[in-house]
């Protein structure tokens, strides 16, 4: 199987996206030249080529793109080559409707934006196979090529009747007899009984509540329609050129496809990747994905996309200060990123996103942030080959899965504060803050690996994952579970006593008697100071637990809140984030797990890769770090003994 | 006529809405096993069951069914009996796409909810008739039958165009020709005037906003529709069991229906009532409902649906706290209820209500909540013998009209803020407060059974209307009205001068020059210490009230603010809360109106039933409630003489 | 050409519309009676009269008209005739399904609101001229007739079929060769050219962000097409009465069309204006639209329509506390209108603005509104002879084009809250509060009237408006030049550099690093006490600056914020309301701009209009103002020598 290291050999891929389609070819050597400058040694071409290739049906036109597949070779520049299938020609949806996306409510998505096409049309999938041939025909040989790179951020619904008949189709293949798929969705409830596979619909517009099960399959098939259409390309391109790697850009905390089974059908793991520079959380945002990508892809990965500045589908949208774009593409790297690339190289001057930045914006090569971009590049020819292709390591699995997601935030819920990508990442941020490095592991994989294992929130826990979770418990690990856990099972069945009665009796819970959502800001007491937020629940134990942290006031007074059996953790509510932190950190103290460098600052990051200990400081002062022993900067070249200094998003890559 | 008491026989109904169609059969020896040990001696059975019954076009299945009320009756439960017809299966909307209905934007509303069936559809008609029809004959001599249940909480809307040519039909009935209905709907202004009957249509997605007698008699025509439907079905019932009531459950404060005309067509008034356990006055909200309920059911009435814990449709769902479901099914009782159910029996474990609360949750038996619902049914039935049929006694009449909220609440009006609910709401919430026991009474009702009547806004008035509080007021009755009311006459048209005449010379006011709308969070000084929000009004007064309250401050200073001519009051803001509840004490006093009982404490409710005194404590710590004389506590057995101490929720039914 | 002198001959036109065909005949005698009494010398009829003239399809009612036009002209009161084709019928609509508008989704605007009509319909377009050629007709010799009124606030968006076609041949019109139209759109990025005429669509549904030139262009075009309506309209009436001024009423604030190019259009300029009564800048908004409305017209001009009272659309609608529907008449004759007209004369009792005030109002003749009608009538007649026809001088020219406008407030920009409108009040505002008289300017027009320029943000700035600043600058004149200005070009093509490179030779910045928005509520300090808002800039300067404030703290520490080269300045934040006020009051002196007269209070606005001061108090307390020598006050002929005091609302019009 060809791999990222094929591409890399020993280097880390440095660049972005480049659509030179948008300027006349004057402009393509200045670009080269200035890539160079700047150490770029990757370029992504075609993603949105497809109306330049194909004008009109049938029609092709490569020379333009020949060019460039020359023109980056003959400056030693791989190329990534896109499938250009994301976006169809405004042809395609004129003489082909069927290409169009319909949503819940009967709406067409038209051309004129981008990722106007559905899934599940016959005629989408077959042009959009015809045009990947060719273009798998025409490049297969060309030297330059190091990578394909199919379609983009693949994140479109289509609720329309081929769809609806595809989903059918899915649904047969899932539940096999109309009785099952009647069993599973539980449509005694509410009148919804199929008699004919033609009745089932997508979940579309409906007087009231939506059968949950339904929406829930309905994000199941989504997720394989939009794989399916990725394997369909992949599969003609390595047909063509069985000895390259082929990926697609996910963007895992936002488009919610089953990024678990999709890293499965690809030879290197990408993601898009965009932190607010305003968000104060920004770098622990990237530290997730990150961490999840790393883990998906078991090993090095790449960053697809990020902006070198700006980007411009935020309300209010703050450039990057002087030093992050750096600090973050440091820290990509740091948690096992092979590649850092950008979307993209210039930055338009025309089209829906002229106001995000570029690698080389709108104020040319004397501008601020391309001056950063030259420095990045160095600093990354400077490293690579000291880190490229490493491993990064961490003790503590983080348990998340799509289906849990889908299933959980869904209209007619206990509550819609307790959104699933806000708790993964409160979780994620106490460790993060306890300098803990982490996986993110899904919840049937094995855990042995972790001394501690932290479940945010797995509303479905399929029976695998919960006797997972009691194996790993029962073999030593330590488990810290988070509330709202274990309520359904794979069909969105409420478990019996409504959490599953495994974890019921892994933490020492009889009953489960209800929930005790909160409302927004309201915040609830626990024992040794600690206040919860969002949720609480009241609980009876059964005596089993070792430990108990119990509810202060309120209804629940005297209950439990946090209860420890053995080395099994249940937290009933979502701590305060220094609680959850200072929790955290005692419960991996207890399992052995230590903070990556003791006595870190609170603003300096440190995750170790390979033999590499990377200290990434995310304040803007100047802070000091204790470290034991001498070693060698790799950014700098000196060497320093016991201590590192580390000025505004400082970087310290340490070698033994 | 039959009646509820028919079904009670002495008895309070407890029980609830039983859905075992979603379980397999060994489940509902439990849960009748389980039910008897609660005291339940009612069940509804079939609200949902359409498909079970009819899975395929004209096929019927009632084996299931024939067992269910068979084990019912065998265990002493009587059965409320539901028609299916709020859930059509999915065939119905498949293969009668005319029975689904369209919003005002054109969108179609599917199966995969509930309620997606148009009253106005000939074939939904048709079919619901069908097997409400068969549903009659197969039990109508089963001894398990007590009640009919038409449908289920009747609220859809319906702008397509089968609805638009019942529409038509509606209007031509009402206004005879063409010009009438231009007349009333004034449509000389923007050029409306219809030519062709065939030209008007539901009020549509338009450009700007909608004429408003058009919207005003879409509201009248939908309720008018929906009732046809429960008539219909009624009319089949009955031709069955001309001896068995029959009822539907209405939510009055939130689909509405004009639940003055729908009472008169049912044999039991019944309804849903889901306050929030979160909100401080959730109980006075309850006791408008159950106010308004048996006002329209003019004796003993139904709690058909309440929740023993959470809903699951707000935001944030809150359990019941213990001890909340008992009390708030005893106020019920306490003004009037003869049954006291839940939605419903055995909490759904799948299914969009499957985090909607159950007698027997998730917790299962031992849940505390299902503990409470146990010692509910207990106090059901030690009260039921002195308590069932009898009569509540109430001194205030509030005057509530849903025509005059329809016109009241439409886009183009003064405030957004004044909403006809929410200014209801504060209202009562004044008088319960002010421990003064209410009945909701139609405007054109005889207003001479009560000392004291309340107007919190009738923006429509009609003639009758208006002359019945005149003649109200001339025969003696204290008058108290708020800001508002009496603006447009039965077509919508503003009565000449702003506000009637005939109220205005009422009150004493000669002019209202302008009304003077607050903004969200602002108020307005009164003479007295009063302070007013949500609206002003800039008044002339004629010289004949006999007492003033004058604004202080402001655009109003020295204009009056409350006038009183005799016993009649006019109030042209929103008094804040405790001003509002003591200045209605304050008249009330005067109009001879006492409290029910003096000195209670604020957070203790009293309501008289019968010869039955009931207290109703909604606090959480003990409080002491001066009775004189000596009275049995039913609940407990205890003698009380002078005084009771309720606990946390605590209840005292006290007989002489 | 006919002008408005032509129709107001040494009067100042005071009335509105009246829509008398809401009221039986009757009522006709009493409207004329109170007209002459309250001082109206002219009225609006038709404005909403097509389904009175043509109930059914081609059949024609005018007697009422005639009646009416009679009535007015025996009674001295001049009509202004409105085309009523803002309207349509229901039979329109019904008959010609293909005159009705439809929206980006899909979605018909139908029948039962007003303006559900297409402006690229051929069948409305012809229907409209029929009726428009009828009434023409019918009217043109009429003694009463003064002036044409065409349509009412035009501003439809139609995204349907027909009104592609029409967008298809405009864009043929504008761009000549679909490679011009892929290469002004940039359709190369996302994949969006263009390879047939056909796949050209309006700005339709999409799944992501819409091509903004695409959008811009719909805006353009859609102008241009609610334009031609006119355009067709006013060639007919202007037929019939070559004689007579054609007009139609805009709202420059809100629908949007491009004004100027209308004014060109237009024998007269009229406006509606609807400032909140509650807003403590109302006047301010008041008196930039009418200094934009004088702008356009270079003279005399309307208020077609304002209110008396209260609207009825805002959320709140609060009425005009006594005096200020005065003071804001009297404003809008301050600043050039000869015309003082609400919407509407007698208030409707029916359809969607019967709580829109009147002149007469629902409390009648002796409602205080109406009172002060009455006044205002009389005031009007007093100092109409020195008033009507003559100019207003200002100094200060704010430039402004609907096609930056456009350009700028789309999404996918750098920030949201940096609204164009907002923008363009927070500058006037200042320069308003410094007593400083604007005059509205196109970009591209001549500047050299005015000593001082001031730009809020011209996001768009055409080659033409560049070099006119630049001359502008260079022949002397004191240019301020707010953020966000000369972004793009006319295609929305971002300039190089990301600002037009004029500009920056203009202001001395050699490189714009970084665009800095501000999230909201945020701030950044500058040098002197200043403090911005909404947005900042990272700029470097090229030395030829002679005068710098610079940013003070945070990342723009030391960088130039506000930057001087002779007399251009570059403001790159919003600074807040006083210190953007105090600045450009320095400017304006040392541009030798003066304010109207030294010293006013804060709450007295001064506008100079032929030889006469207006004196204008927007306070409710009492104010003395120094008014060096002596003056006659119209409005009350009292003569005042050295001070003024001014009342609640106060006015003096001090003639020399």
């Amino acid at each position: 199987m060809p791999r990222l290291d094929d591409v890399t050999r020993g280097r880390i891929l440095y660049g972005g996206d480049w659509n030179p389609e948008q300027w006349p070819e004057e402009i393509w050597e200045e670009d080269v030249r200035l890539m160079r400058a700047a150490g770029v040694n990757s370029v992504t071409l075609g993603v949105f080529s497809w109306s330049r290739i194909e004008p009109r049906p049938g029609e092709r036109d490569f020379g333009w793109l020949d060019r460039l597949m020359d023109l980056a070779h003959e400056n030693g520049i791989g190329v990534v080559l896109a499938t250009p299938t994301a976006s169809p020609p405004p042809w395609v949806g004129r003489l082909h409707p069927d290409t169009l996306p319909v949503d819940a409510d009967g709406h067409t998505e038209l051309w004129g934006g981008r990722q106007h096409f559905s899934h599940s049309s016959a005629t989408y999938r077959r042009l959009a196979a015809a045009i990947t041939e060719d273009l798998a025909a025409r490049y297969a040989a060309h030297p330059a090529l190091t990578l394909w790179h199919i379609n983009n951020e693949y994140c479109t619904h289509d609720h329309g009747d081929e769809a609806a008949a595809r989903f059918r189709t899915w649904l047969r293949h899932r539940y096999g007899t109309l009785d099952a798929l009647n069993t599973a969705w539980g449509t005694a409830f509410w009148s919804q009984t199929y008699g004919d596979w033609d009745e089932v619909l997508p979940p579309r517009r409906t007087h009231y509540l939506k059968n949950p099960a339904q929406v829930l399959d309905f994000r199941r098939f989504t997720s394989d329609m939009l794989l399916e259409c990725f394997t369909a390309e992949r599969d003609i391109v390595r047909r063509h050129t069985p000895h390259l790697p082929v990926t697609t850009n996910v963007m895992p905390l936002w488009s919610g496809q089953d990024a678990w089974r999709w890293a499965e059908e690809e030879d290197v793991v990408s993601v898009d990747l965009y932190p607010d520079p305003d968000d104060p959380f920004g770098a622990q945002h990237g530290a997730l994905v990150q961490d999840m990508t790393r883990s998906q892809a078991r090993g090095p990965w790449m960053l697809m996309e990020q902006a070198a500045g700006a980007v411009n589908w935020r309300a209010v949208n703050r450039p990057k200060p002087r030093g992050l774009n750096r600090l973050w593409s440091l820290q990509a790297v740091a948690r096992g990123a092979d590649a850092v690339c950008c979307f993209q190289w210039r930055q338009s001057r025309q089209g829906a996103e002229k106001y995000h930045s570029g690698m080389l914006g709108h104020a040319g090569p004397e501008g601020r942030a391309h001056q950063e971009v030259r420095r990045l590049g160095a600093d990354l020819a400077r490293i690579a080959p000291h880190v490229s292709g490493s491993a990064v390591s961490a003790d503590v699995a983080v348990l998340h899965d799509w289906h849990a997601w889908w299933a959980a935030d869904q209209e007619g819920r206990p509550s819609r504060e307790t959104g699933h990508a806000e708790l993964l990442g409160a979780w994620h941020r106490a460790l993060w803050r306890a300098h803990l490095t982490t996986d993110v592991v899904h919840p049937e994989h094995d855990l042995t690996g972790h001394r501690m294992a932290v479940v945010p929130q797995l509303h479905l826990l399929t029976d695998r994952a919960a006797d997972n979770l009691v194996a790993y418990v029962r073999g030593g690990g330590s488990l810290v579970c988070g509330f709202g856990t274990g309520v359904v099972d794979e069909d969105d069945r409420v478990r019996p006593g409504g959490m599953d009665e495994r974890l019921r009796a892994l933490f020492g819970i009889r009953t489960l008697h209800e929930w005790w959502p909160l409302e927004p800001g309201a915040t609830v007491d626990v024992e040794g100071g600690l206040r919860g937020t969002l949720w609480s629940e009241e609980l009876e134990a059964d005596g089993t637990a070792e430990e108990t942290l119990a509810y202060r006031g309120g209804e629940l007074d005297g209950l439990p809140a946090v209860l420890r059996k053995g080395s099994a953790w249940y937290v009933s509510t979502l701590p305060e984030p220094d609680a959850l932190r200072d929790l955290l950190a005692h419960i991996a103290a207890g399992a052995g797990v230590r903070p990556v460098l003791e006595g870190l600052p609170d603003a300096v990051e440190a995750v170790r890769r390979g033999g590499l200990l990377f200290l990434l400081h995310h304040g803007r002062g100047e802070v000091t770090v204790d470290v034991p022993g001498t070693h060698r900067d790799l950014l700098t070249g000196a060497t320093v003994t016991g201590r590192v200094t580390l000025g505004r998003y400082g970087v310290a890559v340490l070698a033994p």
